[in-house]
Order: structure tokens, then C-alpha cells, then sequence
């Protein structure tokens, strides 16, 4: 089937004005927050899961695939349609269908932006807490399908703690509901679990139902400054030894503050150090947040702090939110054209291996000659590494894949870790993923084709179709 | 193949103590905390996970149905080896085999006691939240089986939100691994998640590994009683609203009260009247524990209390919670010889739904001229509602397929309900599964498939193979 039937096909499903195969806007499509890229053969963008579901029907019986997408903020190619699939943008499903404080659950479409849920909830003293990087961009349906998590995961946990129940649509255009509204459930498989984190593979989402949590009242924050990337993680294990769990603990290293500091006015500049953290304290009880943030503070004077930053006032806290936040486009800004970060950049350890596995990774990057930066969210055992590389290098993209299958090697099979903590699996860690799954993989294969007989759903994620080692796994962008 | 063959091949793996054909011995795993009744064909008893594969792959090979068994407290059939099944009792699978602070995760055999794991957790002033009403007794494998919860799972979750990762022997006797010690993962899709609640019908497992908390330092109770049970709705709903997150919040109905005072001194009774709650606040702060209690207890003495019981004591909330637990003996022991309770049990519904759901499903037990207990975890909307039939007595029999059937349609398709909150599906709910998960199901049967192709595990559970109705739905015990 040429490009110009399937135009037609998803025209006469949704109209001519929301299809487009225009190539120029087609190359705007073609790209996520990796270095990855794939034109969509067309772009459709459903108003409601009637149309959702035809554009299924249609997509299955002609094998044409298809990848859901949110906001493109992936790190992994996930969002992209590869093997000339149709992208299904879900800009026009961003409604807030439901905001029900006495069941305490929010009831979503999957365009909606995280940061505007977040905001409606938090007027009525509620939030859905997972907060990734990209939380003022992303959507909550590109959240669920990538279980996607941030800052605060380690005292609230990541989206799939969070997801009741999903409206989906699966191939051949049948509209099932997993879950529901209710808070508890033991009755058959967990379906919806399953579905949380599937990255467009099972299923197609049009609905979404996510408990709703009490904002906290009070906030502190601490931002200690070390001599050492040991101090800080020392502090970080020493608070954790206190009984007190953050609600966020950062830590970033010597490159990291390099990076802040030539973005910041003098005045404001941090000291060269070897780590800084971003610790928060909430509650709903003003004297024991600020017992906790005193607890906190006296924990990392002990062991030795440069300067220490302290606010209990929330525009302040916010400013040095905000500080840590731009971690992100600074590094992306300063890694220019083609420069691209390796995929071991989200990785997760057992809590205690986090130092020992920081350190052998940023020896084998010494080794390959590469300067390395380290940050990430130091209480859950998920750490952030990037390197760059220029792409358009074929040596360094070579050098880029061996150090990659060497890092991974550490954090997999010497710490029992996992590849991605919070981005997602996508197409560039794909070629890892038997590493880390082994036999399982068989069983996630036999789970695809339970929902997706033909295979049309997002196929390249998650090495579930095969994928070519060397064209991927370099292609990773940083968080 | 005959039972005597059985053994003999059972006995060549794991050793002629550790397998039985006895019949005295069988007829003891007959049952379990249900009416149901399965004689199994053996009983075995593995040591560990290379026995369980040689098992699993006999088994398979000989197409005999298996079902594994903690400590027989299930209330729906799930532990039960239907169609001559081999039962495997994990009681010799029974260590706590690593309790690991810094990565704060606890590895642990399926057999080992609830109650014996958090007695040496909290030695370490960490706990394994969950607590279902069978605490001293059930094993951890049967929790994760069922995605067991109970009293503290509207503050602490459900078993589901606590285990990280799982060592499976999957039928033909392959061993697999699922998730790890990380505490965040995004890779490939959440197979863990899937297999807790899957009631021993995708995978046996051999080895658990339990995220686990920091026990709460301090705890607080408040017992209030109502003269109407609608009050004591009522009361739940305005703490709930008050921002307060109980670590407990039970309610119990009239018929409760009267059960608990039959077995009470006369100094000790409770007023007669129609609810009382058991509401129990718990943090690290003393000082806002009891600010919490205080809030509580105001809330509750506004909406008019008969009496109302308050300790901050630990041995005095003890006591309080033995008098809660007692419950479910209680009523056992009313229920008497042959008297099962139906299987409506566990129900939960959207919050704001459990008044009126109650109030319908007494309105029809009354048209039935059947009187009904109604307690639970109100504040995450699980309720357990008992009705005694004479299970010998095929009118009453007949009479209580009718009502479970009307009453789960009053809970599934009018309020939006499941089946079963925290005890599972088993066989006595199984006939209602396909009301509950309508298209779903195909999928469940699916990737039942891909783990067990030849469908040896379990198979009575869940709807998965299909269950006569009227044999199963009136025998199911109450909580």
C-alpha cells in the first residue's frame, strides 16, 4: 500500500485535517530526545478512541505499523515510527475528563501534559507524583507507557504505582479496560501493570485512571556542596541511615557543577566541588520538615560540606529546582550537532552498589579516553551517565557501541542492575536487552503476540523484534 | 498414570519423606480456608528451586495438573489440588535468606511465615507492611501468589507494591529470574508485577525479593463507637478529609459488634450499636502522632460518638487490634459445621461508592431473609460481606448462586467494582471473572498460555479454564 492510500484511509477515518504525510512536516516527526531518527509515513492525530480504534483496524489488516506518540521527549526512539510506520499523535486527546477527590482518582485521555495535570490537581491539594525531567512537556500517556519517574520516585514511587486503570485499543481495533477505579484489586492477571511500561507495544491508550495523592504541605531543602563525589554519596547513604526518607535526594558531580556554573551570574556560581546534592524533605507538618531538613543538614555538616544551601521557603526551593533542571539543556547545549550521549545513561543498581558501579563506569570511560558525567537520583539506586560522542564519526561511533557493551556488562552482570530505571527500553538499549532479561525475553515475545498477533504495535522496541546492534545503541540522549 | 507411579517418580526427586500418598495425610491438604474440598493425588515437599524444576518438568511431561500451597489460608479454593493435581507444600522452602539494610530489600523462600519475617525485619526497626488478617499464618509465596493486602494497605499498599523481583520455575522445569534488587526499572515489560496475584498459574516461585519499609515509630488509636452504621461511614469519609492518611481505618457492622461482645468479659463490651471503627495513626514523630490521633478523635466526637477508646499505648493498641482480628474466628465459629459464607467476600468498589453498595447488598440479602456482617477496609474501599448458608441444604444451596450472583452484579457492573480486593480469584469467584474482565480475559487465557502451554498449573483459578457455576460460588469462607 503507497503512502498515498494510507492517506486516504486514515483521511476518511479522521479527516483531511488531521493526516498529514507533507514531508516537511513528517521530518518534524522524526525525531525524539535521542539522536535517533525515522520518518513516519504519515501522521494522524485521533480525537477519540472510535477513531483510535479504526486506525487500528486499518494499521492491522494492512501490516502497517504503528507507534503511539506523546510529547517526544523519549530518550530511546520509542516514539519514533520506524519501518515506515504511522504515528499516532495524541495532541488532541489531551483532556482532563475527571478530577474526583472523594475517589481519589484523576481521570486523563493520554495527550495531557503532565505539568497542567499536576497544576489543575494541586488546586485541590493533590498531585500525581512521579515528576520526570520533562515534566512541563511530557504526557502522561508517553509517562505510562514508559513507567516514567523522576526526583521524587524514591518516596512516591514511579507511574506504575500510581495507574488504576487504562482504556486500549489493540490491533484489529478492539477496545478492552483493564483496572478500573477502585484502589485494591486481587481479581485475575494485573493486566494494567503489564500495560504500564509497554512502550506502545500491547496496546494503544485512550484513557487513563491514576489514584491522586496529597500534595505536601511543606517543603525544605538542603544543597550541600562536597570536596568529593564520595562525600556526597556517603551524606546520601548517612540520611538514609537516619530513618528519614526525602521526598527528592540529587546528587551530581564535578562536570555537572562546571556545567551549572557557566550558566550561572558569578555571584550565584556554586565552589568547583566533586558533588553537589539536591535534597527535599516534605510533610504535612511544618515542625517536623524543618526537624527533618536540620537532621539532614547536621548529617552533611559531619561529614564535611564546602557550602550548604538551606530554604524552607518554597521560591527559593523552587529557584534551585529549577537550577537542577537545567542540568538537562545545558548538557544537551553543550554536546552541539551531532554530538550524542551513550544509551547506558539511566541506569538503576541495588541501592549499596551505586558508588562501586559509578566508579567502574567512569574508570572504563577514563580508559576509552572519555569524559564522563554522572548525576541522577542517588536514594533509589538510579543514576544518570553520559558521555559524548560525535555521531557523524564512524571510529567514535565504534568506540561508542564497545564502551557501551562494556558499561552495561558492569552494571548488569557484575551489580544486578537494570538498563533503564525511568526512560524506557526504546530502540537504542534494544540491543541489551537479553542481557539483562535472558530467558524472559521469550516469555515478553509470547506476551506481544498475545496483544499484537501481527506485529504492528511499535515493533522495535525492547529487542522484541531483533535489532541491529551497531545502529542503535550510541544514539541515546541524556536527561 | 497412577497415584503409585506418581509417587515413585516424586519420590526419585526429592526422597521418600518428602512426598506423600497417604490418605489420612491427603485429606489434611484437602481443604482449605473455604468449603471447598480437592484431594490432591500427591504431596510434595521440595527443599529447593533444582527440586521444584524436576517436579515442574514431570509434571509437564506427564500432564499432571500442580498446585502449590503456603499455608492453606486461602479463602477462595486457590490452594487447592483440583483434578488430582500434585500439590507442592512449601514448607520446607521456608528461610529468610538475606536481610540486606543498605540495599533495603529482604530475599526470602516462598514458605517463610508473614509473621515470623516481620518479627525479625522489625528487629532492624523495618517491616513488610502488607498484614492480611492471616498474619501469623500465611506464608509469603501464598501473598504474592494472591497479592495479598489487608489492614495497612490504604497507607502502605498492597503486596504488589513491595516485591522487586522473583526466582520462577516455569512447567517443563526452566528457572527464570524476573526484576532484581533494583528499586526502579523501565526495561522490557513488568513481568514481576504479572506474576504477583497470578495464584500459582503462571510460575512457581522459589525465591522473593521484598522491597522493605522503615516500621513506623510511633502508633495511635482510636476506636470509635456509633449508634448508626451510616455514621460510621460517614466518619471515615471526613478523616480521609482532613488531609490525615490512617495507617489503618476498619469498620464493623452491628451483627459485628454482637459477635465480638458474645466473646467478650462483661466489662469490656462494647455498647450496642451499628458501627464502630478501628482507626490507627502511625509516623515518626510522636508529637504529630498524636496531633493526628487528636484530629481524629474531634472529627469522630462532632458526627456523635456512643463511646470512643484512645491509646497511644502500644499494649493497649495491641489488645485493640487482637479484639479486631478476632473477627474472622468468631464468625467461623458461628458459622459452624457446614455452614459456608458466600463468595461476594472481598469486594472493593470506587471510595465514594462503599456506603451505597453496602446498603444495597444488605437491602438484598434481606430480600433473601439472609442476615449479613459487613466490615473492611473502608478507607480503600474493600469491604467483606458474609451471609452463613447450610451447605448440606440444596435449596439454600441454590438460594446462594442466586444472591452471589445478583449481589456481584450490584458490585461490578452498577459500581464499577472487583471481584476481589486482596484475597483472589481462586475457584469460588471464578465463574463471576468473565462479568468482571469481560474481553480481558482472552488476553489472560493468552498469556496463561505462554507460560504454561499445557496448562498443568492451577488451571481451576480464575476463569482461566472454565468453571461450573453453580458447584463453586457458595463456598467461600469469610475473612
Amino acid at each position: 500500500m503507497d503512502q498515498k492510500e494510507i492517506y486516504e484511509a486514515l483521511a476518511a477515518i479522521v479527516g483531511e485535517d488531521d493526516v498529514t504525510i507533507d514531508p516537511v512536516e513528517l521530518v518534524a516527526y522524526a525525531s525524539d530526545a535521542s539522536f535517533l531518527r525515522a520518518i513516519p509515513v504519515a501522521v494522524v492525530r485521533p480525537e477519540n478512541k472510535e477513531e483510535v480504534a479504526e486506525i487500528l483496524k486499518f494499521a492491522d489488516e494492512n501490516r502497517i505499523p504503528v507507534t503511539p506518540r506523546g510529547a517526544g521527549t523519549s530518550y530511546a526512539g520509542q516514539s519514533l515510527a520506524y519501518n515506515n510506520a504511522i504515528l499516532i499523535d495524541f495532541v488532541k486527546m489531551d483532556k482532563i475528563l475527571e478530577i474526583n477527590l472523594k475517589d481519589r482518582v484523576a481521570v486523563v485521555q493520554p495527550g495531557v501534559i503532565y505539568g497542567e495535570l499536576n497544576k489543575e490537581l494541586r488546586k485541590y491539594g493533590y498531585c500525581f507524583p512521579p515528576d520526570p525531567g520533562s515534566a512541563i512537556a511530557c504526557t502522561v500517556g508517553g509517562m505510562v507507557g514508559n513507567n516514567a519517574s523522576g526526583i521524587r520516585a524514591v518516596k512516591y514511587g514511579a507511574t506504575v504505582d500510581h495507574v488504576l486503570g487504562l482504556e486500549v485499543v489493540l490491533p484489529g481495533g478492539k477496545i478492552i479496560r483493564t483496572g478500573g477505579r477502585v484502589w485494591k484489586s486481587s481479581s485475575g492477571y494485573n493486566l494494567t501493570k503489564l500495560l504500564v511500561g509497554s512502550e506502545g507495544s500491547l496496546g494503544i491508550f485512550t484513557e487513563i485512571i491514576l489514584k491522586i495523592t496529597p500534595a505536601p504541605k511543606y517543603t525544605a531543602m538542603i544543597v550541600p556542596v562536597f570536596e568529593k563525589y564520595e562525600q556526597g554519596l556517603e551524606a546520601a547513604t548517612e540520611i538514609i541511615n537516619t530513618g528519614i526518607l526525602p521526598s527528592a535526594m540529587e546528587i551530581l558531580d564535578d562536570v555537572c557543577i562546571m556545567v551549572l556554573n557557566s550558566a550561572l551570574k558569578e555571584q550565584d556560581r556554586l565552589p568547583p566541588a566533586g558533588a553537589v546534592l539536591f535534597i527535599e524533605v516534605d510533610g504535612s507538618n511544618q515542625e517536623v520538615v524543618k526537624e527533618e531538613a536540620e537532621t539532614v543538614r547536621k548529617v552533611c555538616e559531619k561529614i564535611g560540606v564546602k557550602q550548604i544551601i538551606y530554604s524552607t521557603d518554597p521560591k527559593r526551593t523552587e529557584e534551585l529546582w529549577k537550577l537542577r533542571h537545567s542540568l538537562a539543556n545545558l548538557l544537551a547545549k553543550l554536546r552541539g550537532e551531532n554530538i550524542a550521549i551513550n544509551s547506558i545513561q539511566d541506569f538503576a543498581v541495588p541501592i549499596s552498589h551505586v558508588p562501586e558501579a559509578i566508579k567502574e563506569v567512569k574508570a572504563l570511560a577514563a580508559k576509552y579516553g572519555r569524559l564522563m558525567v554522572a548525576f541522577g537520583h542517588i536514594a533509589d539506586g538510579n543514576v544518570h551517565l553520559g558521555s559524548a560522542i560525535n555521531v557523524e564519526d564512524p571510529a567514535q561511533r565504534e568506540m561508542a557501541v564497545k564502551f557501551a557493551s562494556e558499561a552495561v556488562d558492569i552494571i548488569i552482570r557484575k551489580h544486578g542492575g537494570t538498563l533503564s530505571a525511568e526512560h524506557g527500553t526504546g530502540v537504542s538499549k534494544a540491543a541489551f536487552i537479553e542481557l539483562e532479561h535472558r530467558d524472559t525475553l521469550t516469555l515478553m515475545r509470547g506476551i506481544k503476540k498475545v496483544f499484537d498477533p501481527h506485529n504492528i504495535l511499535n515493533p522495535m522496541v525492547m529487542g522484541l523484534t531483533e535489532v541491529p546492534k551497531d545502529e542503535f545503541v550510541y544514539m541515546a540522549g541524556v536527561k
